[in-house]
């Protein structure tokens, strides 16, 4: 029985087991989970995955969540993928841990709080927290910074000073690329200053192309959309204002 | 060179690291980093770990941070520790990856954010956010929850009905032991509703043991500390109380 991913492309974990199943030949049949419909909170769902959470695969009768947990189950129990993904070395396998690890409490919380709390959030209809969020963006700029003094420290172009990329230079990239969907101001006061994550994320691109961007190519729709929808907000705004300014003042 | 372990017994995953050397007979010199006095901050720590955080080991000439990475590593590079704690078949380590990953999203980020917004942050003199205590706590009654119904499902005592504890086991109940900090108003009733949770701390303990409550005890003596502080101030506050009320009021 083949590999069964549970997937949503716009959550950048889903998006990261993926790219790697693409990019090491294991076959898979990806089953969306569509997030903007809480298809993740379905009763099918719930049997496959008590957490309700993408991604999730299912191989034969082994079912398993956490993206790094899968990344780590598919690099060891499925033939051909090459080392540099997930080291045999057990210190190499360690630092790998050790990033993914600090991802979590770091890179993650503040990525994805930041997120929310601006452009998704707007975009799904939430209630955006603009103090939550200048927080966030403190840790998300605090991250980027000790992955480029800490992680991206080496000779290297991936992290740990690596030739090739390994499954924590994957998790990593795909969490950073959320910021895309910011609006250019905020993604380019965010990532501008860190030149050197900017080139790691080219050369994760490169490694793993053409998957990289064909996994991403829903995210990029999005993307878009979301511009779309913020010129036109902005238009409308001018416009009132506009209106506002010619009609005579009531005070 | 014998292992060194930077930590302080305050935190829960420096606990959880010295109780697994004690426990698996691997020799180590404990050096501490005392957090109250800010120590991870100093350069000689940078030098160590320059993410200035403790649980940290060095294994000669290898550092290494991220307790549940260190947990790994210790498991896997030192002989003689029992295979239930980190197990080599694929899809068991798995389970216990997909345990720690969600421990770093649900039950740490509830339990953390939670202490330093009540009990913690009042002892350490930090401005309190009852907002963020009160979001914090739902986050914790439902990863102790989920706990219950998902990873201690099964017939085993341990986290993914296991017979023996594992690492995952370890960590978790570590974290969760930091509720002990609480008065005992909050506690019961974050605690008190979760019976198999209560057991199953009681099981790690005794699984072990001396270790577990050795490893805990400069932790026990400052809940005595928080008690005593707690109760000098309610009883202040009583005092101040009454000679207001006999006091002649001036409005």
């Amino acid at each position: 029985m083949e590999l069964k991913v549970y997937a949503d492309r716009m959550s950048q974990p889903s998006r990261a087991v993926i790219i790697f199943c693409k990019v090491n030949g294991i076959k898979f049949e990806e089953i969306k989970v569509d997030l903007s419909k809480r298809q993740q909170l379905s009763a099918e769902f719930k049997e496959i995955n008590p957490m309700r959470q993408v991604p999730t695969i299912v191989d034969g009768r082994f079912k398993l969540f956490e993206s790094h947990a899968i990344l780590i189950y598919l690099a060891s129990a499925f033939p051909g993928v090459a080392d540099h993904w997930y080291p045999a070395d057990v210190t190499r396998r360690a630092k790998i841990h050790s990033v993914l690890d600090w991802h979590h409490s770091n890179l993650r919380w503040g990525a994805a709080t930041f997120i929310i709390n601006t452009v998704l959030g707007a975009a799904l209809g939430l209630p955006m927290k603009p103090q939550v969020a200048a927080e966030a963006e403190k840790i998300l700029s605090s991250s980027l910074s000790k992955i480029e003094s800490i992680w991206l420290k080496g000779n290297g172009r991936f992290l740990l000073g690596g030739l090739q990329p390994s499954i924590a230079d994957l998790s990593l990239v795909c969490e950073i690329m959320q910021l895309e969907l910011l609006d250019e101001k905020d993604r380019s006061r965010v990532l501008g200053p860190h030149k050197k994550v900017q080139q790691w994320i080219e050369d994760t691109r490169n490694a793993t192309k053409p998957h990289f961007d064909e996994a991403h190519n829903i995210f990029y729709k999005a993307k878009t959309k979301f511009q779309v929808q913020r010129t036109l907000q902005a238009n409308s705004e001018r416009e009132e204002s506009s209106i506002r300014k010619a009609l005579p003042s009531k005070m």
